[in-house]
């Protein structure tokens, strides 16, 4: 795993991925206390840089095993970004979701015609589930976070990153990440460390689920005790995987630790100054961005919304924060 | 007002403007039976592409005579734009506003700089008003759009969806504009006309205020009955515009004409497959892409979303049409 992975991922997903642009507002500088710069990779094809990943797995693969069709499990924009990658690339696609999914990420990952197997996140392992039909169907994986070409497509993201830094004269700056597995946070560290030393990559997740920070700081991979019950649903896994962790490891944290009802607030603050959708998770590092200044360096701060797959009521109960 | 006016605009603003993507969605392509692009001024400075006019008009401007400070009247989007131009310029502004203006509109201006002046929008009239603040203080007019270098800075708008269009090979389509007084739609007119000129622009409306639609069709400029009572406020104005409507007509039309229902219906959509937020006059070009599809030709559509700023009590009101 490499820059080099990243660099070449970048060149497959040229004419394919979107190429967001950094947004901001004064308003949120005043909240922040210092300039904030957003990606909003919720303007990423299905709503979450999640389809990087999927498009670097499959332009990646040998032709006629993409031919025989793709497996991937996840909540949902995983599952979307494959789902999308795989219909372009004229292939198939099974998508293993947990049954408390978004209704919305699993409607929308059916219309871009995946077949959906649904499972029980809290008695059933995804993992497994996917080895299964994987090998029954003769589908090749593609793995949420843990595989080295999903890794250099997350970090396509952060080459982009690094161009705009650049080129406004971004040095001392976080750039904070929503952290579920590491994959979007390894490969922006990757991509950041070759063209934009400076700038220092940190994971935020919700509370209760603070496995990335947790396994920062002492080291070694740390377990969340449960993987559902919070709306940050797009950001929430087991651990840490055993390729991201020592990428992170190595040239991220320490991590941020956000409040469902802050993720809300960032929601609702996304809409009103950016016109931007975000979805809980999604704006997991806005929320730290807003909420957790005094724990945070730098004149800027570089924020990610990873993702803008929410419900309409969640989105209402989002708004009614500013009330 | 020609094409060197707008490339001169876009040196200008280059930098300062954001230069917003094309976004599409495979979900969107299927309601509206074609390819349907998208062009989302809502994630340009202060929320609508008004920011790029109020930029080409300030950075036009003599420095001595910007120095004294700018007035402009308008709903909202214009007010924004100009004060944070102004703001920019390190001069000051005062904007004159209807007092039905939606508060975050006026609540923004204000937050961004401007000395804000209510009017009557029924019973008072904001050009007088505009021209009596103007000259008792010194000040100078930047009109919301009939104005040559307001014109040029909408027109940059118009650069960037035929540098796209051609890049994506996009030849017969039309681009549906959000239309008021028709500086951004005649803008859009004279860029294409230069460098996309196989594109069609068509101005989209209200019902009840068509003014473009019918002074298009009898080829003289036509008033509407009534400037408010419409949520489409962003684009209600009396009558187009006496450099706009020259423009137009040589180049537009014809117009089409949207409910209030489809545009709170197209708000639902952008947010829901674009993840965008678009106030409902910024989304009338999208309503007509989706609900007047037989009224449309070509192979593709490219739609403007003009701006997005909308209370969160209206925006629920547009998501609770998905229900």
């Amino acid at each position: 795993m490499n820059i080099d992975m990243i660099r070449a991922a970048a060149k497959r997903l040229d004419g394919h991925a979107r190429r967001t642009p950094l947004l901001s507002s004064p308003f949120l500088d005043e909240m922040a206390g210092r300039k904030v710069f957003i990606k909003p990779e919720c303007l990423q094809h299905t709503g979450s840089f999640k389809f990087r990943g999927g498009w670097s797995a499959l332009s990646a693969m040998d032709p006629d095993q993409r031919a025989k069709g793709v497996i991937a499990y996840s909540s949902g924009n995983h599952a979307q970004g494959v789902a999308l990658a795989a219909a372009r690339h004229g292939t198939s696609s099974v998508i293993v979701m947990p049954s408390d999914a978004p209704q919305l990420k699993i409607d929308n990952t059916k219309a871009l015609g995946a077949e959906v197997v649904l499972y029980d996140r809290d008695n059933e392992d995804r993992d497994e589930i996917g080895a299964r039909v994987a090998n029954e169907r003769g589908l090749t994986l593609v793995k949420p976070f843990d595989d080295p070409q999903v890794i250099a497509g997350q970090g396509t993201c952060g080459l982009e990153i690094a161009q705009d830094a650049n080129a406004l004269g971004i040095e001392n700056a976080d750039v904070l990440v929503c952290c579920g597995g590491g994959g979007f946070t390894s490969g922006i560290a990757l991509a950041c460390e070759a063209d934009a030393p400076t700038l220092r990559i940190r994971p935020v997740e919700p509370e209760g689920f603070d496995d990335a920070a947790r396994s920062l700081r002492s080291g070694g991979i740390e377990r969340n005790n449960q993987t559902s019950g919070n709306i940050c649903d797009a950001i929430i896994t087991a651990q840490p995987g055993d390729l991201t962790f020592p990428i992170m490891k190595r040239l991220c944290g320490p991590g941020l630790i956000i409040t469902e009802h802050e993720a809300l607030q960032a929601m609702a603050h996304a809409f009103l100054r950016l016109k931007v959708v975000a979805e809980p998770g999604g704006a997991a590092a806005l929320a730290a961005a807003l909420y957790r200044k005094d724990d945070i360096n730098g004149d800027a701060v570089i924020v990610t919304i990873s993702g803008g797959n929410v419900d309409p009521a969640q989105f209402k109960t989002a708004l009614d924060t500013l009330a």
